[in-house]
């Protein structure tokens, strides 16, 4: 259990917090007088259900109140006339307008009652009201009350039944398939607590290229003892499929879904994990994209493909999340407009049982995109949002960029379907077009390291994922304040500091790697940078097709004289970004081929503001350095050490993207280094080597 | 550090022993009479050297002696006239005959005095004692004198730059290189306190099919970061390279050895390597294997690839390592001879920094293979020998084998070429053919994995191997005892229901799974029974390839009327296996193709014996689970049920292998299931599908 992972300090050793604890560490409250409130409403737990969910919410808050205040408290079923305690309350009828799963913290007759319609709503209470504790704060006047706003909380893991895990930083799989189903590993059960904590309700357990196997009785009881394990903190399983399982797994001669014996095999298949799995949570498809089989192989659509399984949920309360994540190989076309131009003309034609999954960008979770197109654009299909919460295209394990800013910029975009004010959060969660099966789904960036997300800062981006899909209208900051408090320090002085350090992270990662609207310089392993690159197996998968640098400037034309991508937004959408003199900075080269020596409103010309950011986001790593430190005294020494060696990677990295950036561009503009900063201390052929380093086996 | 992990007891939650201390657990002594003795001699550290090393041995003792006495022991660099503490001495003339590795622990003049020629050697001593002190053995008389019979103590890891790990089942790779060189994970020195625990003092971080990354200034300097804190420990880091590096990462238009281009490439590599590693170890080579490219690429011989190597080492310490794994994809030769026919012709070739590493059998790692012919047949050639600690072919991380048994077996195994007495370990530790370059390597079953291994059980094999590379007379159940007592439990009574269970546990994995000299009923991952697997890219990667088994019989003709393998042993080893009637049961199938009603030594014919075997080898799983069972009260909660739910997954596993091997072997034989085994519950056809779902997608 994460709670009780206590290291003792031993002065020989340099140990220290491992990190495993994640936000649940609940350590001993140090405010006397807040303590002694405390003690006051903490002398009981009533508890008069029997529910799995809310036994885990006692012996969550039992776990809690133990190491915040070192007491064993027990739970009663009585608790009639007492005071002084914290109640559990069940209410079905009560606050009928709100979610099931809301809940009510406040204080009656002398006691701590947390009410919900549901035993899901306790378990989010008292993880809100352990998260009160845990910063500190007043039990006089406490009244915390708070409902989800989306309905389906998701996290998708990329993982594979061979235990990697694709696009992860922080070691293998957790779940381990091999050992499965007679051994169910402790870790199953606090990766649940650390999700509940947030509010997440679902998980898919594997990756969208999935395997077949996964279809197989073995897996499907593998796949039940973990599900065993998350429903008791509310959480749902899922699984990805791969489209053509009836073929490769069931024997059939086609995977057609509209096919009576394919559609007969997925039936069979659905009822055969309900019998292991009475609350299956549905499937997510990743079909027809990236060489991905799906129903497009028979002549058919997304819609032919999604239906055909949402027909198997039929008697099921389980779901179909269908990914919009497709584009075809058209040397010709803008892979931004692709999943427009595929799923807009299916709007209205999905089954009411399927969500259509679509990244928050139109290309690729890049450090910055404007929102994806289809937003506002399919009213009468429930669109979820996907965002990446692994670092990706956002420096593996070693580059600290919190991503808070980057779900909530997409969110609080404006797509002006229905007017102003229709942002993507609405379209979202269901208000603007009142769909009811509403979705966010983060990918993953957990793994088996001990500390699970790799990077020791990476764990606020798992953590403001989560908040984010309860309650979308949390600012990055406020979620960073609570991180911060229940992670790493309680000092305000130096949650300041770390504060600042995060806040300004992923602008600073996108000044060195890809400013101004640029995107994709990567190829490979997304790691190395690589803008330089022309050569792929697709046209698209090529650095040059993003970027269209030549010795004129730089950008990709979107505006009606290019691609005309900028079409498929409302008009005052394209008013933002259809005249390259009044496209903020931060979208510019997403939509307008620039000319190198066209003066910007920053009064440098585009050379010189390109060189600006690569530089000066590569020495900001020195300003991260120095935040960091100024924290040092109020950290744990382990933790201090780890992110400061990360640090010092960053540094390294950001001045060679920099390096790679400014000399490959400098082939083609041929222009000078501005003054002030000093040229690279290598040449691009050397750049090129160093990079090649990571791309040959 | 291992030593100072401790876990608080909460009465909430189901935590505790989670394994990353392994056999470094230091726990308190509870025999009080002991407890006196020892708190007498442990007063003070006298230490007067400064070096790196023996301050890890300070430190490891103060660290041991704080955790086993609840004591903080200082050290003192005067100890003259002092008594009632621990000395270390190095004395590099004293006992001149003793390698300087060895070490001499004992009583003097009222103090222990750990003696040594080396800084190591002390090392080793202090590691001795603790092991001692954690057995709660008497100081009185205490007197241990160790001194190790192999110079070239390693592990192989086959780790990739990606973090997989070949044939690792305890999670994803220790080394993170992305985070290399800055960020040095404070995991590398537990792992380096393990190791120097036993007495291993080299490391190749890894895999044998090389990425040539390694060779690259970048990756040099990460290696070196690992290297530095491997060095405190006496460890020397070497590398596996990949043959062709000269070309994909050196661009030159050849990896000819004899090229002097190449030559030279390589020689400016190594000293480029000693400039950042001033004591680097040296390369492993896995050459013209499976693939992998080597000097036979360019009509040269191995001998002629090793010593281009060893020519770059010349002016360093390091050393060659060249693996023998060799075998070509000829349909009608026998991949037994391939090695022995490859290199025994190339005796008195290699540069004497030349070792060539040789697989304990003449295949690959199965659960029982005769010595390999190689032992014994290249007597101006220094032979290493090679185990594979992980457990590819012995149930990954859910069967529970106890390997030091196989390694014994090969050690004591005689080959005869100098008369009786010429054990292979005689071979390997050069006694037999003066080698003064000795080697045993270990393929490492270490990963990311918390508890470093997976199965908790499958620490003991890397206890083992690291203990016998040291001593190699050193018996299995005292091997055993000792990694008992210090890992799991002191008491006796649970000591013997673990060691019972450990020491049968080899023959019954065998049992079930390669009876009677069967071998390589694996294709794909080499975890699922595949023994009628009959298509591969080559004839040598099939299962039928092996057993040889039709409607006559089964097994695989050795002698001189088959393939005469037999021949490349010595006479009197030819004698013991040449005759199907008196060849022990275990080795009959290696070199005899035998009828299904051939009556046995046992009076059963060979298909009652092997199926007897498969039957009761998955019986005697279910009596290592009352044994383990039985030792449950004087377990930590944790290991046990982690422990107990593998057992439950090997149960299940032995049955399948069971199933599939009988219902294959009667399609053939045409025979019914000897009276009293219930026949399967399935079909061939159904065993086939559950095994196909391991091998899709």
């Amino acid at each position: 259990m994460i709670g009780s992972k206590l290291i003792a300090a031993d002065p020989l050793a340099s140990e220290g917090d491992d990190g495993y604890r994640l936000w649940l560490k609940y350590e001993a409250v140090t405010n006397a007088p807040v303590k002694t409130e405390y003690l006051r409403y903490t002398t009981f737990i009533g508890r008069s259900d029997k529910g799995e969910i809310t036994q885990s919410a006692s012996r969550e808050l039992q776990m809690g109140l133990k190491n915040l205040l070192g007491k064993t408290v027990q739970e009663t079923s009585s608790s009639a006339g007492r005071s002084g305690g914290i109640l559990f309350r069940i209410e079905p009828g009560a606050a009928a307008a709100q979610p099931a799963e809301g809940y009510q913290v406040q204080l009656s007759g002398g006691n701590i009652v947390i009410v919900s319609r549901s035993e899901q709503g306790i378990l989010y209470g008292t993880f809100a009201l352990l998260r009160h504790l845990q910063m500190q704060r007043p039990i006089k006047n406490l009244s915390i009350a708070s409902t989800p706003k989306v309905r389906y909380r998701m996290l998708n893991h990329w993982d594979n039944p061979d235990g990697t895990i694709e696009r992860g930083y922080a070691g293998a799989s957790l779940w381990k398939w091999y050992e499965l189903p007679e051994r169910v590993d402790p870790r199953y059960e606090d990766y649940a607590r650390a999700n509940a904590s947030l509010g997440i309700n679902g998980t898919v357990l594997n990756n969208v290229n999935a395997s077949a196997r996964f279809m197989s009785q073995e897996y499907i009881e593998k796949v039940a003892a973990i599900a065993n394990v998350l429903r008791k903190y509310g959480i749902k399983t899922y699984l990805s499929v791969y489209f053509a399982a009836p073929k490769t797994l069931g024997g059939l001669a086609t995977s057609d879904p509209l096919d009576p014996q394919v559609r007969a095999w997925w039936k069979e298949k659905v009822a055969q994990i309900y019998k292991e799995i009475p609350d299956f949570g549905g499937f997510l498809v990743k079909a027809n994209s990236e060489g991905e089989p799906g129903p497009q192989d028979y002549g058919r659509t997304h819609a032919d493909g999604a239906n055909m399984l949402a027909e198997a949920f039929k008697a099921y309360d389980g779901i179909v999340v269908w990914r919009a994540f497709v584009y075809k190989a058209d040397p010709n076309a803008d892979r931004f407009k692709a999943a427009y131009e595929e799923f807009v003309p299916l709007d209205g034609k999905f089954d009411p049982k399927v969500i259509v999954q679509v990244k928050n960008g139109p290309i690729d979770f890049q450090p910055r995109e404007p929102f994806s197109p289809l937003f506002g654009n399919m009213p009468k299909t429930p669109l979820g949002i996907e965002f990446q919460i692994t670092q990706e295209y956002l420096g593996f394990a070693t580059h600290a960029v919190y991503e808070a800013p980057i779900f909530k910029e997409c969110l609080d975009s404006d797509t002006y379907v229905n007017g102003e004010g229709s942002t993507v959060a609405k379209v979202v969660d269901g208000s603007l077009h009142c769909y009811t099966r509403t979705l966010m789904a983060g990918v993953a960036n957990t793994g088996n390291s001990q500390n699970w997300t790799g990077h020791p800062l990476a764990q606020a981006n798992w953590y403001a994922f989560g908040r984010l899909s309860w309650d979308h209208e949390l600012s990055s900051e406020q979620i960073l304040q609570e991180w911060v408090a229940l992670t790493l320090t309680r000092s305000e002085k130096a949650s300041g500091h770390i504060a600042a350090l995060m806040l300004r992270s992923r602008e600073i990662y996108v000044n060195y790697n890809t400013p101004l609207g640029l995107s994709r310089p990567w190829m490979g392993v997304h790691f190395a940078p690589e803008p330089w690159q022309n050569k792929g197996s697709r046209p698209d998968w090529t650095a040059i097709y993003y970027h269209r640098a030549d010795s004129s400037g730089i950008g990709f034309d979107r505006t009606a004289s290019g691609s005309n991508a900028l079409a498929q937004y409302k008009p005052q959408v394209q008013q933002q970004w259809n005249n390259p003199d009044r496209t903020p900075l931060p979208y510019l080269l997403w939509f307008h081929h620039v000319r190198w020596d066209q003066k910007l409103s920053t009064g440098r010309s585009l050379w010189q503001e390109l060189c600006t950011r690569f530089y000066t986001g590569a020495d900001s790593v020195l300003w991260m350095q120095q935040q960091w430190d100024l924290a040092k005294t109020s950290l744990d020494p382990m933790v201090f050490t780890d992110v400061a060696e990360r640090l010092k990677v960053q540094r390294r990295e950001a001045i060679w993207w920099r390096d790679a950036w400014v000399l490959y561009l400098q082939s083609l503009a041929r222009q000078p280094i501005p003054a002030g900063f000093e040229p690279p201390k290598r040449t691009l052929e050397e750049v090129k080597q160093s990079v090649h380093v990571y791309l040959i086996r």
